[in-house]
């Protein structure tokens, strides 16, 4: 199976206001109410493309044990989240009717020593069973900033290759653990690095620990530094919808092209379709499949002459 | 006891966020949930003032639990809630760094025949040992808009006093079911009589059916109309404040005076002084009980001439 890794899970709650006017009060139209999460959003993904998927992180208070009710109701997803005494976050999204969304999200529970400890054996465990593993998203408050390099670390001890997907102070500790996969964005590679110019940075980034880099550069697409060569990959010209969970088709697509051995451009080519077909989706965070297929045929990838 | 009805309970959750700006994403610094809705929100003040409180209306989901544990916690009030199929909905209010207040308000959940014919019965039920009764807030979809009329009929012919807050069409049915107090802000009593002159559209709204009329009026305090007599009550000079509550805690100070039968000036002197210590107190909907007691002694009180 493919383990993901959500240490601040969230309920993910969407609203639809007409138009969000600060200091005015709304009627919301609509609510919806999911299991949330980087890591969350991986596995389902990973496992409406027919993967075995498990979840862990931790979960916790009357939100933890709404999204683990959930959580039941997704096929294919395991929940091997950890219990801790604080509630876990709850994100709210506010769409507005022109399709702009506001976003709130709460701080997520303080992590106690015993329950981290505690975590890190269930991934342990874990981890005898997995055949690659996924470290998603924000910390919560109480795990210490590198938690992520001593995750990957011990994921690469035990033989599981290991893909990270973070940002900020998380992400630069992270780095140092060595992780097969990066996957950043624009953002966060300029943060890492510096350098607001992709192909520098992105090998900066490689630099500093990872086995490869996949920079994530929005409707350009994807591009991978990796120690068989250098490629970009993107989709069929302009794409509008709604970019919301597009990051998380792109690590389940590269998760599931590196579980089953493709070659990176093949990964790549699966990978940026999935991010595609996401932001095409009516539903925000879901990948619209038919569009998914359609796409596997269209996304263009060019090998990146070695420079710089 | 004072029986205070909620249809449309909430759980009252607050954010903090240093500014509300529309499309963008925000970390919440601060997060805190209560049991709310306009009849919940009475009754902790009543219970606060040292009154026996019951509160009745429906509860459900997960949201209905945690606003049911949190009841619990609130000393002096009991929980006659009747639970709903439906989840209780959540109500978000974003709080920025200038003391603005976006708000954002879930539908609520649809309230079947048989869960209006159970409430009916309970209400029935806690009427035989109700002092008075308070009707308050938005009717939950699936409640015939003409719940008030009938709720206040049965509490005239058990022989209780009936004040009635809510608005809209809510308002307009329910008038029709002569409440012995009405308590519109400014904005209701328009939308109710047509009319923006205070004192013609409080006239107005008593022929309609009220006993008593008490239109708040924001910072100029009330404006009463009952069967004694006419009287304006306002607090000193301009109160700088979060105004949240404050509507809910003038109800409360109506129904203190009224079961303990004080005359309208000492009444409207209660009201008015509580509804200002709810605007003074640092946390929204709580009122600052040195401020009210400080209060009481400079409210001012005056008749108004018979005219018009």
């Amino acid at each position: 199976m493919i383990l993901t890794v959500t240490l601040n899970t969230a309920l993910d709650i969407t609203y639809h206001v007409p138009s969000l006017r600060p200091h005015a009060s709304h009627r919301v139209s609509e609510v919806t109410e999911r299991p949330g999460g980087k890591g969350v959003n991986v596995a389902r993904v990973l496992a409406a493309l027919g993967h075995e998927v498990t979840v862990t992180g931790f979960a916790g208070g009357t939100t933890g044990r709404v999204l683990r009710d959930r959580l039941t109701e997704v096929p294919g997803v395991l929940d091997a989240l950890v219990p801790v005494s604080g509630a876990t976050r709850r994100t709210i999204a506010v769409v507005d009717g022109r399709g702009g969304t506001t976003q709130l999200n709460e701080p997520g529970p303080v992590i106690g020593h015993a329950e981290w400890s505690a975590f890190q054996e269930v991934y342990d465990d874990l981890l005898a069973s997995a055949s690659a593993v996924a470290l998603c998203g924000s910390l919560p408050p109480g795990v210490p900033v590198g938690a992520y390099a001593g995750l990957a670390r011990t994921a690469r001890a035990a033989g599981v290759p290991v893909l990270l997907d973070t940002s900020g102070a998380a992400l630069r500790r992270g780095v140092a653990g060595r992780p097969d996969v990066l996957k950043p964005n624009a953002e966060e590679l300029a943060e890492l690095t510096g350098s607001h110019e992709p192909l520098r940075a992105t090998q900066d980034a490689r630099r500093r620990g990872a086995g490869t880099v996949v920079a994530s550069l929005g409707a350009q697409g994807v591009l991978a530094v990796t120690p068989e060569g250098r490629w970009r990959a993107a989709p069929p010209a302009h794409l509008h919808g709604n970019p919301t969970g597009a990051g998380d088709s792109l690590v389940a697509g590269l998760l599931a092209g590196l579980v089953e051995h493709l070659p990176w451009p093949d990964r790549l080519t699966r990978a940026v379709a999935l991010s595609a077909a996401t932001v095409l989706s009516p539903v925000a965070g879901e990948f619209d499949r038919t569009a998914y297929e359609e796409l596997l045929g269209r996304v263009a990838v060019t090998a990146e002459a070695n420079a710089a």
